[in-house]
């Protein structure tokens, strides 16, 4: 654990000078942590046009001008200060790099996405307790059969994390969370995983599934930031680049 | 004043026929109605993001693909559902027309953008009534010193439009019209026209002032959704097309 807490700035540069290359979870806490998707200024009508129409799995916090490489959310470089980077290129990793500057194009358009950091905090702030946070492991992902609305070449199923939440304050997450609509919203779903296309919720696509006692929990459902990057692929783009699982952009911006 | 009541299908086949060509306010009513905005798909992407960066005056309520004539918030098409529309080349207006097939490029994308009918019919709903409404005139619309934030081409002040409103029943305006940022949300300024830069509150850019009692009244302050199509044309793009000021498009969708 980190026993100096460092300025989204200051952690941000160590990334950037590669003195540090980890994951971004529990870091500058309090400031807002964010997804990146970068395309081709083709792509970048067909993105934007999706994300509006998926705001719970796509909540944009920030779009940079085609070859911009400073967010409004940061004094930062977007092609250096995240710790990891993947590079695709017609929809295979062809690169998982610490800086992205030789990839680096004028029509690029980046895209800066909420994360459920925000709202996990917010819970947490509630005094509701994650099991995965408890177990130090990672969120439960699946891919779901709720199909996106579609914009232009970007279709695909929603992405959602799935954290049990006790019986007793289901409700409670749901007004929290649905206050934060820019790190995905109140829920997407509650309870049956069969309803939403998952047919083992013990074998999550991505993360871990933490056992838990149905007596007392119940499985909640929100949209997944992953949701974009695999719909993105799926629809093969020349190139896109995003941030490594977990290694997020650190915004200057104070969590509301 | 329309005695029979039509339904929004009926009164937009009545405009694609000609049978009729008035400006929507009054008609179809409980129905949103909306601004259109018509670019060539290479202006697509900073128009998108520069409604998304000024959610108030530019509030989106469905995009069409590019070429696509059918929107989502009704059974309808684009190019001939509107009573009246205007044609702008570099900025200026090349043509008023009932219909734009002759202009029609498959490069097209329309935007649809929220209107303060709706909001002005949920305060009408809470017993607040608007002056301009009782003399059936025009609202009062000024360009104010607010800039809009800039997205790609696109830039240049908000545009606002006025309503009297009574002392004791400013807050629960603003409450009310907070609920609808579909339609504007809630106002950008309250009192003192000088602080956005309106010289002289009885001379608006467009539409009609109505003298108002100063000690019971105060003027508030609305995002206007004519804001985008001034910004646009004052960025010059080959072509654009609008909706003729106050002849809306009617959807099917419900006002909430």
């Amino acid at each position: 654990m980190n026993t100096v807490i460092l300025s989204p700035k200051d952690q941000r540069e160590r990334f950037r000078n590669n003195l540090e290359v980890r994951n971004t979870s529990g870091l500058c806490e309090g400031f807002m942590q964010a997804n990146l998707v970068i395309l081709p200024k083709e792509y970048a009508f067909d993105f934007l046009l999706f994300s509006k129409r998926n705001h719970k799995p796509c909540p944009i916090v920030d779009v940079l001008e085609p070859g911009a490489v400073k967010p409004k959310v940061a004094d930062a470089d977007i092609r250096t200060d995240i710790p990891k980077y993947r590079v695709f290129k017609s929809g295979e990793l062809a690169d998982e790099t610490t800086d992205i500057k030789s990839y680096w194009r004028d029509d690029f358009v980046s895209f800066l996405i909420g994360c459920s950091f925000t709202f996990e905090r917010a819970l947490n702030e509630a005094g509701i307790e994650m099991l995965h946070q408890k177990e130090h492991k990672g969120v439960a992902v699946y891919i779901t059969n709720i199909e996106c609305k579609k914009a232009g070449i970007f279709h695909g199923p929603m992405v959602v994390s799935m954290r049990p939440i006790k019986k007793s304050e289901i409700v409670k997450s749901i007004e929290i969370t649905s206050r934060y609509s820019h790190t995905h919203g109140a829920p997407v779903h509650v309870g049956d995983a069969s309803l939403i296309g998952i047919k083992d919720i013990s074998k999550p696509d991505y993360g871990d599934f933490i056992p838990y006692d149905e007596n007392e929990y119940v499985p909640v459902f929100w949209a997944c930031g992953v949701t974009p990057q695999a719909v993105a692929l799926q629809s093969k783009p020349s190139i896109m680049i995003t941030h490594a699982p977990g290694y997020m952009f650190i915004s200057d911006k104070r969590e509301i």
